[in-house]
């Protein structure tokens, strides 16, 4: 491939990138499409008709300047947290990779070039290989130049590390302060209480309770897992909702969407009361009046007095067998997981190396499978399984076009099915909380990306040659060193093709766009009406293994990094624009995600060294290794600085801050008014446990969260994020675009 | 090397066991060495004058018989809990490896021993080679009994540590509830207090306390660090103490060891008033009266009203800044090591790195020097040398004793170096607790023990050789499994000689008994008057060795095993002498060695098994490694059990247990006495800094823990365990000897 070739393949892509952009900014202005591209909007807003005009049909770029104008505190108050550490995530990876493409196209791409005497052709019809470090001579002088790059590269992503987890450590605390009413500062979770014949477990947990913590406890609620009966309850109760979905009108305002069961706006249920824990007595079978026997789980929501106690109560070891009376912080109401609050603590380690193993598994023998489907759809074997086809599989074109595209398109598939797999294992691990199992699901993910696209192709071959790499400990530098440039080209076209495809694809919303197109003209029905909550699980690791990408290539092929930079802008718009406008917010993390990025740059730095390690000693420049290894240990030493500096902020609540926000409290006497909300915050709806299963379907957005399922939202609760400041911003869009 | 050959070497060493354990029991009898052999004994009781016998001269057994009959809750009460945990290492050492000697003699060697079809020679004849695994033919059907000794020793010690970490635990916090009025329960130790311009150290741990501790913070003492007066003073005591020490009668009582600083015996300085933070104001550099400058440090003892309370503030992290204001449970009074608050706390995570990379260094270089210094002690060097021993080194009999004795020589003093090296390094790393510093010396001795003496033995070679090994991950099962079998004679060899030897060394005391009797006859002075505290660091690490090497080896040789099972039956008894007669125990770590032998005898198991599988691999028996698989799973599963169920117990205290004792002794109306202990519990002596690293000379039993040290044992409070029911014992014992 020369770089005439490379610059064709760019130029297609950026055409197919315009053309949805521009189809994008046309569909967007539809009316019946504002249930896809407005999820968020028509959630807080009440729908205006919009008047027919040609306007609608013209493409424009306000989007994107709107994405572009919207300042970071707009974000912060619409996205949540999580959302603005998202784009902090893309913003580092501009700023960094903009130095290094500086650094790496002035400096080092001319001494690639020019590393081999040799007769240069004319520059587009070079092949791709001339601009990579294989081009190098052996004990080259000019090396110092790579290692000076490397050097940049990596106190550059130290500082701006650096202060960026600095800064987002200071946003964390603000948004704490911030969210002084949030029930769940207040709130434990208590899980494996010891089961007495004397008493029920909610007695066992008043008892305890008032006897260690009598200053501090205000009241608890016990966790039911619902019978048999309350599952058909909980059926028929679906049913209901969706019959009455059928007859409701179009234009109908959310909070219709609310569950039945916890007063809503159905009333053929009668409504559980959550305070059944006044129902005392031996047995731990509850009966909900409606026939419905719910049984009592061994865990409970407890209540205290101050955030203080709770952290408090959540962080010291409650009982001499470590294995009882565990306590934690609570999840915020909607970002409770129901479902596996019934999951006995005991399992809870054993479950968690069982998923553990089982992803990685899955990450190892994923490709094997995948290999066997992609042979099945060579010409012959298709001729003979659709004997109709093999007249038109016999020209030259369709074969062509079979051969090259159906293996690609069986593998993106394939990679399709990735994040619900592994958001299926989060579940069966057990977290507690759903930011949490999306977290756990963005680690595995993670793994699972960089193996398989990183690791994989570039030791091609079966999976016992790929593991017998790693067996040789001291070759690995070498090897990598002599396989990444090879796979040059690889990269490149990833980023060009995954890459920005993957961007126009999460703009276009294709498989909502599909379902609300459906559902409209051919079911005749209401438009497609789940509202999303942003994909972190997907996304976080494609910004991720671009970036890691990014570092192990910058050195090695400089000519990746412009391509990458051009991602990474188109990321930077394209994201902000799905926050304004698509995804709700219905939970927070608090910024959790920033350790993984943190962690992953550090990683990739650390490959970047250990690679360049290897090129130097292929290259026969001992100074240059000599002078890289220093800088190994500088990168090792500045994570373990960070870690101890930023990391606890992550892990714990800092009781100086909850002590203010108490006393504040306390000395204006909003005390007893949070007490009252506290009582009816945490509201558990009869949900299957079935459920936690529903979301292995091929939509990689859903993960399960969509509104219709009763278990996602907290129900009789609106969606957290009613925000004063959004209506503005809306207007201001809106004119903008006439 | 045949087994004839192995009984008489067996012979030799039981012969010299026995005679240096005829001369202790004259020794021990002498009025001369009651300094040496009743350390502990002479600290907490007033001497007999004892009439000169016959009987003195004449050996006996009565001190085995004592050691034997002593029961554990005397133990606990002379000892304390380390040194009933270290006991019951032994025992479990013992019980494990008397199963495994009855499986592997009477099943797997028998099976050794007829593998292959050969012409056996009279039994002593044999060479050790056919007792070993490498006799078994490959592909024999015989190799399930390795398999099933392999199982049955694997769940014993599986069941028997679950049991022991069971009855640890128990003790561990029976220990806790039993020690109520010890002052470390109130106090916390804050460190990295922030400077401020405004207002002193000591201020601003008031105010910070007040604030956010108001209801709980009762009292704070800060920590200083001497100057060059108060130096040059500490120095000018000791001189004065040492003089003092030369015109003592020889039957003084123990308190006479008081140091002269904190209200001991000695007037001639001023005692300083540990209430020194009494005086305010924006200095940081105290006058102390006497013309010596005192620096406060950045770090305070803090105290509190509830033992819960301090346990709270110890484990919630205070600031949004985590490198500010780290509190941590304080030390036992005479466990503080006052030379390691002084360090800033930023500096600790680089001295913990340092250290490690350090330690790692010298473990993996020690015998390159030490090789070459063996070299050095060749015949022909030492004639270059020392020409007048010439004509001496030509006599056949002393060359052969100077080349096989001078090398090996070496080698044990150079192994003599390593406890204190490692115990510097613990040091360095800023440990501020004694029992801190030595469990961390005792991790480092451990890992150097068992890489020197069993790996680099296994892999003889040069150093990168030796890594060589390890950096082809799939071959190590079956380097393993030929290279031990092959090295059975040096393991068979290393437990006869230096496991019974170093025994006997430590019942002779061959260094403070040389002492004593250098400074009684040659000096004319008093004897040798140190107490010593129980040297964990150096006898842990080789009980374990011995149980590693037990395991690694029991089905590939099993005739180690009853030499190991004649180790641990010694050890039994010397120890459980020692701990009653010789060292006082000064602080408690409250059973922290426990968890590094569960985790050391895990590693060992999985060793085991992995040798296991290479050898079975080697033998061609898949079936015998299909059946380790599910072994090695079920071994790490069980750990990590463990590890759920106990030892949160030795990381963090229960608040359940503390809050009983705060209620206990709130109804009882101790609180207010204790209260008025805890303003003179931590006293603070004036000590140079430099004598941490008085701690690096031959004598790896004083550890620098001697009592002449001023900074050892907090002056002015007599050693903890002074025990009524120990004068029974003594009593006991000394009747049994006549």
């Amino acid at each position: 491939m020369n770089l005439a070739a490379l610059l064709t393949s760019a130029g297609i892509n950026i055409a197919v990138c315009v053309i949805l952009f521009s189809l994008y900014s046309i569909l967007r202005k539809q009316p019946s499409n504002v249930n896809v591209y407005f999820g968020r909007r028509i959630s807080i807003a009440t729908r205006r008709s919009d008047p027919f005009c040609l306007d609608r049909f013209v493409p424009s770029a306000s989007w994107l300047l709107k994405a572009w104008r919207t300042k970071e505190e707009d974000l912060l108050a619409v996205g949540g947290l999580d959302s603005v550490v998202f784009i902090r995530m893309v913003v580092f990876s501009l700023r960094i990779f903009s130095i290094a493409a500086v650094v790496c196209v002035f400096i080092v791409l001319p001494v690639n070039y020019h590393g081999q005497k040799m007769h240069h052709q004319h520059i587009p019809l070079q092949s791709l290989e001339v601009f990579t470090i294989l081009n190098v001579q052996e004990g080259s002088k000019w090396l110092w130049t790579h290692c000076l790059a490397l050097y940049i590269i990596t106190f550059s992503a130290c500082v701006l590390l650096y202060f960026e987890y600095k800064t987002i450590t200071k946003m964390r605390l603000a948004h704490i302060t911030a969210s002084s009413s949030n029930p769940s500062y207040f709130t434990v979770v208590v899980r494996a209480i010891p089961w007495s014949a004397e008493e029920s477990y909610s007695d066992s947990v008043r008892k305890f309770f008032t006897k260690y913590h009598a200053s501090s406890y205000l009241s608890h609620q016990m966790v039911y897992r619902s019978g048999k009966i309350q599952k058909l309850m909980s059926d028929a109760g679906k049913v209901c909702k969706i019959l009455k979905d059928a007859s409701v009108d179009q234009t109908r305002k959310p909070d219709l969407f609310q569950c039945g069961f916890c007063g809503g706006a159905t009333d053929s249920f009668k409504i559980l009361s959550n305070e059944m824990e006044s129902v005392r007595g031996k047995s731990s079978l509850i009966d909900d009046g409606v026939g419905g026997r719910k049984k009592v789980c061994a865990a409970a929501f407890v209540f205290f007095k101050t955030r203080y106690a709770a952290v408090v109560t959540s962080q010291v070891l409650q009982s001499s067998n470590p294995m009882l009376w565990v306590t934690d912080m609570a999840p915020e109401p909607n970002d409770v997981y129901w479902s596996n609050l019934w999951i006995p603590y005991g399992q809870l380690w054993i479950r968690k190396i069982a998923t553990l193993l089982a992803a990685i598994a899955f990450m190892l023998v994923f490709l094997i499978p995948v290999t066997f489907v992609q042979g099945l759809t060579q010409l012959e074997f298709l001729q003979q399984a659709f004997p109709f086809l093999r007249g038109l599989l016999k020209k030259k074109i369709i074969s062509q076009l079979v051969t090259g595209y159906l293996p690609s398109v069986v593998l993106i598939l394939a990679f399709y099915s990735v994040p619900p797999v592994m958001m299926l294992f989060s579940t069966a691990e057990g977290c507690i909380s759903r930011s949490g199992r999306k977290k756990s699901a963005c680690f595995k993910v993670l793994y699972f990306t960089i193996w398989n696209v990183f690791f994989v192709n570039i030791f091609t071959g079966s999976l016992i040659r790929q593991l017998s790499v790693f067996s040789s400990v001291k070759d690995i530098p070498a090897q990598l060193a002599n396989a990444v440039p090879a796979q040059a080209k690889f990269f490149m076209t990833y980023v060009l093709s995954s890459g920005w495809a993957s961007l126009a694809c999460e703009l276009m919303q294709i498989y909502p766009l599909l379902c609300n197109y459906f559902r409209r003209f051919i079911l005749l029905k209401d438009g497609y009406n789940d509202t999303l909550t942003f994909p972190y699980h997907t996304e976080i690791p494609r910004v991720l293994l671009f970036g890691f990408v990014g570092f192990t290539c910058s050195i090695l092929v400089p000519l990746i990094l412009p391509f990458l930079l051009v991602y990474f802008v188109l990321a930077y718009l394209i994201y902000r624009n799905q926050i304004l406008n698509v995804y709700i917010p219905k939970y927070e993390s608090g910024g959790q995600f920033w350790p993984m990025m943190h962690n992953t740059v550090i990683v990739s730095l650390i490959l970047m060294q250990i690679i360049a390690l290897g090129v130097f000693g292929l290259r026969r420049s001992p100074i240059a290794s000599g002078f890289t290894i220093p800088l190994l240990i500088f990168t090792l030493l500045f994570n373990e600085y960070c870690r101890q500096r930023f990391h606890p902020i992550f892990r714990n609540h800092v009781s100086e801050i909850l002590m203010e926000m108490d006393r504040k409290d306390e000395q204006s006497g909003r005390m007893e008014e949070v007490y009252e909300q506290l009582h009816s915050a945490y509201c558990q709806s009869p949900v299957t446990p079935d459920d936690s299963f529903n979301s292995g379907h091929v939509n990689h957005h859903e993960d399960g969260d969509s509104i219709q399922d009763p278990e996602n939202v907290n129900p009789g609760k609106e969606p957290s994020q009613v925000n004063p400041t959004w209506d503005v911003t809306f207007d201001r869009a809106e004119s903008s675009q006439k």
